[in-house]
């Protein structure tokens, strides 16, 4: 057996989180998890037995590129094998054959195969603040959002994991002062401080997931940085929503938290009012207090930290949004991801974009440097983080870290 | 050998036609080609090394439930593949091995999986007509329209193939005289006449196709209903654009014609005035002349033809909407489907939905039985049809046929 010490609670990847994710070190890919600062290679794990305990699982589920096929055989199994991680490493000393490796020296891939990926609209701060731009105060806030959660599909294909960095985008857009639309780089590339659940398990066509029992299909949480080019989309988003402006890259955190270590952080959220519909109506905690920032680093520079928000701030919960989805018979698949929309809380400093931060270039955001942002540069790199924290127990969902390349001429 | 004789002309699945499938009979699965009122199964096809003479072809992508690893191959050897089928069917007698199968006892799949879908909203008369009715004739064409080809993205999970039923969907929608939002069956269900291209080349994240290439990286054609709860999307579309008035479910027909069988059919598009962006121009032709019809086929009823269109309509082709839909440097995927849009053409006889033909349910559609359609009613089938003619070649895309199940209680 070896003797470790994991002084692990402080960076919230103590034994309470256990996230699950895809690793790779010294030439092998595998399923893993982390504490503190070493990356556990499941995949080796699973094939010591050290889960035969789990009755009815697969171990090969944690030899494959994604976490797909394990998320797949439900909560009862997933949960059974954290559990088992749990208590191997609260015993603090770990079999011989089992494999950590630092942190530093492990890369970490996109954890999931997503077939599908839908972006909601849930926080009426951020709603408010960008109706109030682009369509007034008297038009803020549609008709339509205080009775659903407003969503819309987002493009699966350009989702990369945290660390790899993407070229500004090219497109078309048209300023008030421009006679016609212009093609070239985005000039105002922005971050959206966002959330996305993770489906656990799927259903067929015509079935619908009732909002009491949606947490039943949903594996965990992830940091997610919907990346959007405010001119694109300005241009393009009438009548039928957010396209180039969106779907050039999409970011997410490494490592999926599960529902389970987040039990503690439940709080309520905004009252609702007027009163949901039935197909909506949750009972009990829905919301989960994860406190959340952004910083950007600048070439060269320090970071900033720019914005601090919260998860529980969300006016739509995600029970709601999966029952809404699913109302009218949409199938949902495993991996699927479902991003929040941007987390603004209530204050100037808590808002999840530069478009709000900045309030559309109007007010620039000092940074340590001594320079300012209205939008993200070339060079900058965007960081999310998110981390609960409660009695002492904390759990980290790490960061979202992405670079801004030039555009490519 | 087998002597055969195979009338195929007529029908639009000659030898100048040889589109690609995924059929079953008798408890086997196959890649399929369909000759006439036969279909042919290519994985006994490939096993029996008809398909030698094609350099670098793998017999195994023919062994698979979805055609994209064949397609995934590259169209040098989908070509020479095609062309090998032609070859043999050409000279009417067919080797011992080969498996032909009557059309009525093979049931067909979905030929792909489908990584990404994406809508566009590529016919001009139909944009008008319905910017007309949701929001005045002054604003019916938004101001982007005629710049870039506007699209959204789509749910690729509800995609099925022709013959699959489906249940009306349910969710929230409000009239005008409603003081509320009220949650039920959809009231205005809807097809959309469409076809949609499917990618057989992919790229990398950041990587652009040029409008001149986008043939390059498009296998074929097939027809697609765009099945749409008008009530519900009324409701919800603004600003993020459509979302459960769309997703409960898409259906597609199940021959995938290849763009080299329809090579004869081309032919110019509409003018573009305003010119377009550099990044969006294409010389030589890029629309395809092939006739669609749709009908509405009432339970214990006959067929009425609502709409005869044309896909040669469309203002904006393919290649313009590939090149737009990556010029940010979005990836595309073997598989993606890339929808057109509704295609209407001038006359109201060509109007490709039914919001159109009845005018919001203003004017009622006629069918021979003597009843009236404003919109689809449970127990309706829809059939979408689609065949090119020139010069005595047909090619036929079959159809697109789906039954339309009350709401699920």
């Amino acid at each position: 057996m070896k003797n470790i010490y994991i002084n692990s609670t402080d960076h919230g990847f103590g034994t309470a989180n256990i996230p699950f994710g895809i690793g790779s070190c010294r030439g092998r890919v595998f399923a893993a998890t982390r504490i503190g600062e070493h990356v556990l290679d499941l995949s080796l794990m699973a094939a010591t037995g050290a889960f035969l305990s789990t009755h009815g699982f697969d171990p090969l589920t944690l030899q494959q590129p994604f976490l797909n096929a394990f998320i797949a055989q439900g909560k009862e199994i997933t949960s059974s094998v954290r559990k088992t991680i749990q208590e191997i490493f609260s015993r603090q000393e770990l079999p011989d054959a089992l494999q950590l490796y630092p942190a530093e020296e492990v890369r970490m891939h996109l954890p999931l195969h997503i077939p599908n990926y839908t972006d909601f609209y849930s926080s009426r701060e951020h709603a408010t603040n960008v109706g109030i731009m682009f369509r007034g105060k008297e038009n803020a806030l549609m008709p339509n959002w205080l009775h659903l959660p407003v969503g819309y599909h987002g493009r699966a294909s350009s989702i990369a994991v945290s660390g790899t960095p993407f070229h500004r985008p090219k497109g078309q857009s048209k300023r008030d002062e421009d006679p016609a639309p212009v093609f070239g780089p985005s000039r105002l590339l922005d971050f959206e401080l966002e959330m996305a659940f993770v489906i656990g398990k799927g259903t067929r066509m015509g079935e619908t997931v009732a909002a009491e029992k949606a947490e039943d299909y949903i594996f965990g949480l992830l940091l997610f940085n919907d990346w959007s080019a405010r001119d694109l989309q300005k241009w393009e988003y009438v009548p039928l929503g957010p396209f180039l402006g969106k779907n050039f890259f999409s970011s997410v955190s490494p490592w999926i938290v599960t529902l389970d270590a987040l039990e503690p952080f439940r709080c309520p959220g905004p009252e609702q009012n007027p009163p949901v519909l039935p197909y909506l109506h949750t009972s009990g905690n829905h919301n989960f207090d994860v406190a959340l920032e952004v910083s950007i680093l600048p070439e060269n520079g320090t970071e900033t930290v720019v914005c601090r928000s919260n998860y529980k701030y969300l006016y739509w919960n995600m029970c709601q949004q999966l029952a809404h989805h699913t109302v009218n018979g949409c199938n949902i698949e495993v991996g699927d991801l479902y991003a929040s929309g941007t987390i603004s809380g209530p204050d100037e400093g808590s808002y999840g974009s530069m478009l709000e931060l900045s309030w559309q270039g109007k007010n620039p955001v000092p940074m340590n440097d001594g320079s300012v942002r209205r939008f993200i540069e070339d060079g900058d790199t965007v960081i999310l983080r998110g981390l609960a924290t409660k009695d002492g127990c904390k759990i980290s969902f790490g960061e979202v870290c992405n670079k801004v390349l030039p555009a490519l001429p």
